[in-house]
């Protein structure tokens, strides 16, 4: 079985090459467009009502997946599902970000994580009463998290 | 451009009539159980980890979509990338569900709120320093959300 999933359009980010510092999108304070093509234009309707939004995108410069992956701040090798890794079988990437404003059909956000030109699959609106968890622990990440930098992304090897 | 979504396993729950009640995944208490093929068993590692994770998932018995929807507390239209209803053009569901247990390939989780035999695309950690947005609001969602209950999820009517 496979399904289909077809761009709504596209995400413009300054983020180009692996060496882009690209942290997740909580710290990141880069700006970003998500350009909506034209025939999904009026589901953009109230958008702009909400703080953040959910992007869901494809991670088009990702690798093949494989199973067991190598986070970067870890020393051991991890299951790719306990991971962010952008290398996995169906290349979906999540970002939640600030909704700046919208112009038209474009989306300006701040906090792009992603790498330009990747193609915009959906938007969903992020609603604090469904999408936080404040009781939420870090698994075995909880070491890394306690100083976010350039080096935090866990997933940086494995796009190019 | 088609890009190619293969589900990685599939998703049991007790929901399988629109009848079901089905609340958003954090008011509910229904547990379910992500089924991953045996090919993707390794990629599980280190998962149980978490307290919560994110599951990525086809909306199977979605309509199709319409750019300017209903949503079922409101009284007026919306544009549908301003809500979560399934009747999208990529009809993606994202669900951040609590992770009870992992045995073997079978992901038991508390918080189910999608129909039974959903096909499964993709799941990551939860990781609360990434995902929550403690300064989010809800748009124009902000009026309904004073009472969730059955009728409070907003895409009810648009699967069948």
């Amino acid at each position: 079985v496979t399904l289909d999933v077809k761009p709504i359009g596209i995400i413009r980010t300054p983020l180009t090459s692996s060496m882009d510092c690209k942290v997740q999108s909580k710290w990141s304070d880069v700006v970003g467009e998500a350009q909506v093509s034209p025939e999904y234009l009026e589901g953009l309707e109230s958008l702009s009502s909400f703080s953040h939004i959910i992007l869901l995108y494809w991670f088009h410069r990702a690798k093949d997946s494989m199973m067991r992956v190598r986070p970067y701040l870890d020393e051991r090798e991890r299951g790719l599902f306990s991971t962010r890794v952008p290398s996995r079988p169906n290349p979906i990437g999540l970002s939640t970000v600030k909704l700046l404003r919208i112009d038209g059909a474009r989306i300006i956000f701040e906090g792009a994580d992603m790498f330009d030109e990747s193609p915009l699959i959906d938007i969903k609106p992020f609603v604090p009463q469904f999408d936080n968890r404040l009781d939420a622990t870090s698994g075995w990440l909880s070491k890394s998290l306690e100083n976010p930098d350039c080096t935090f992304r866990a997933d940086e090897r494995f796009e190019e």
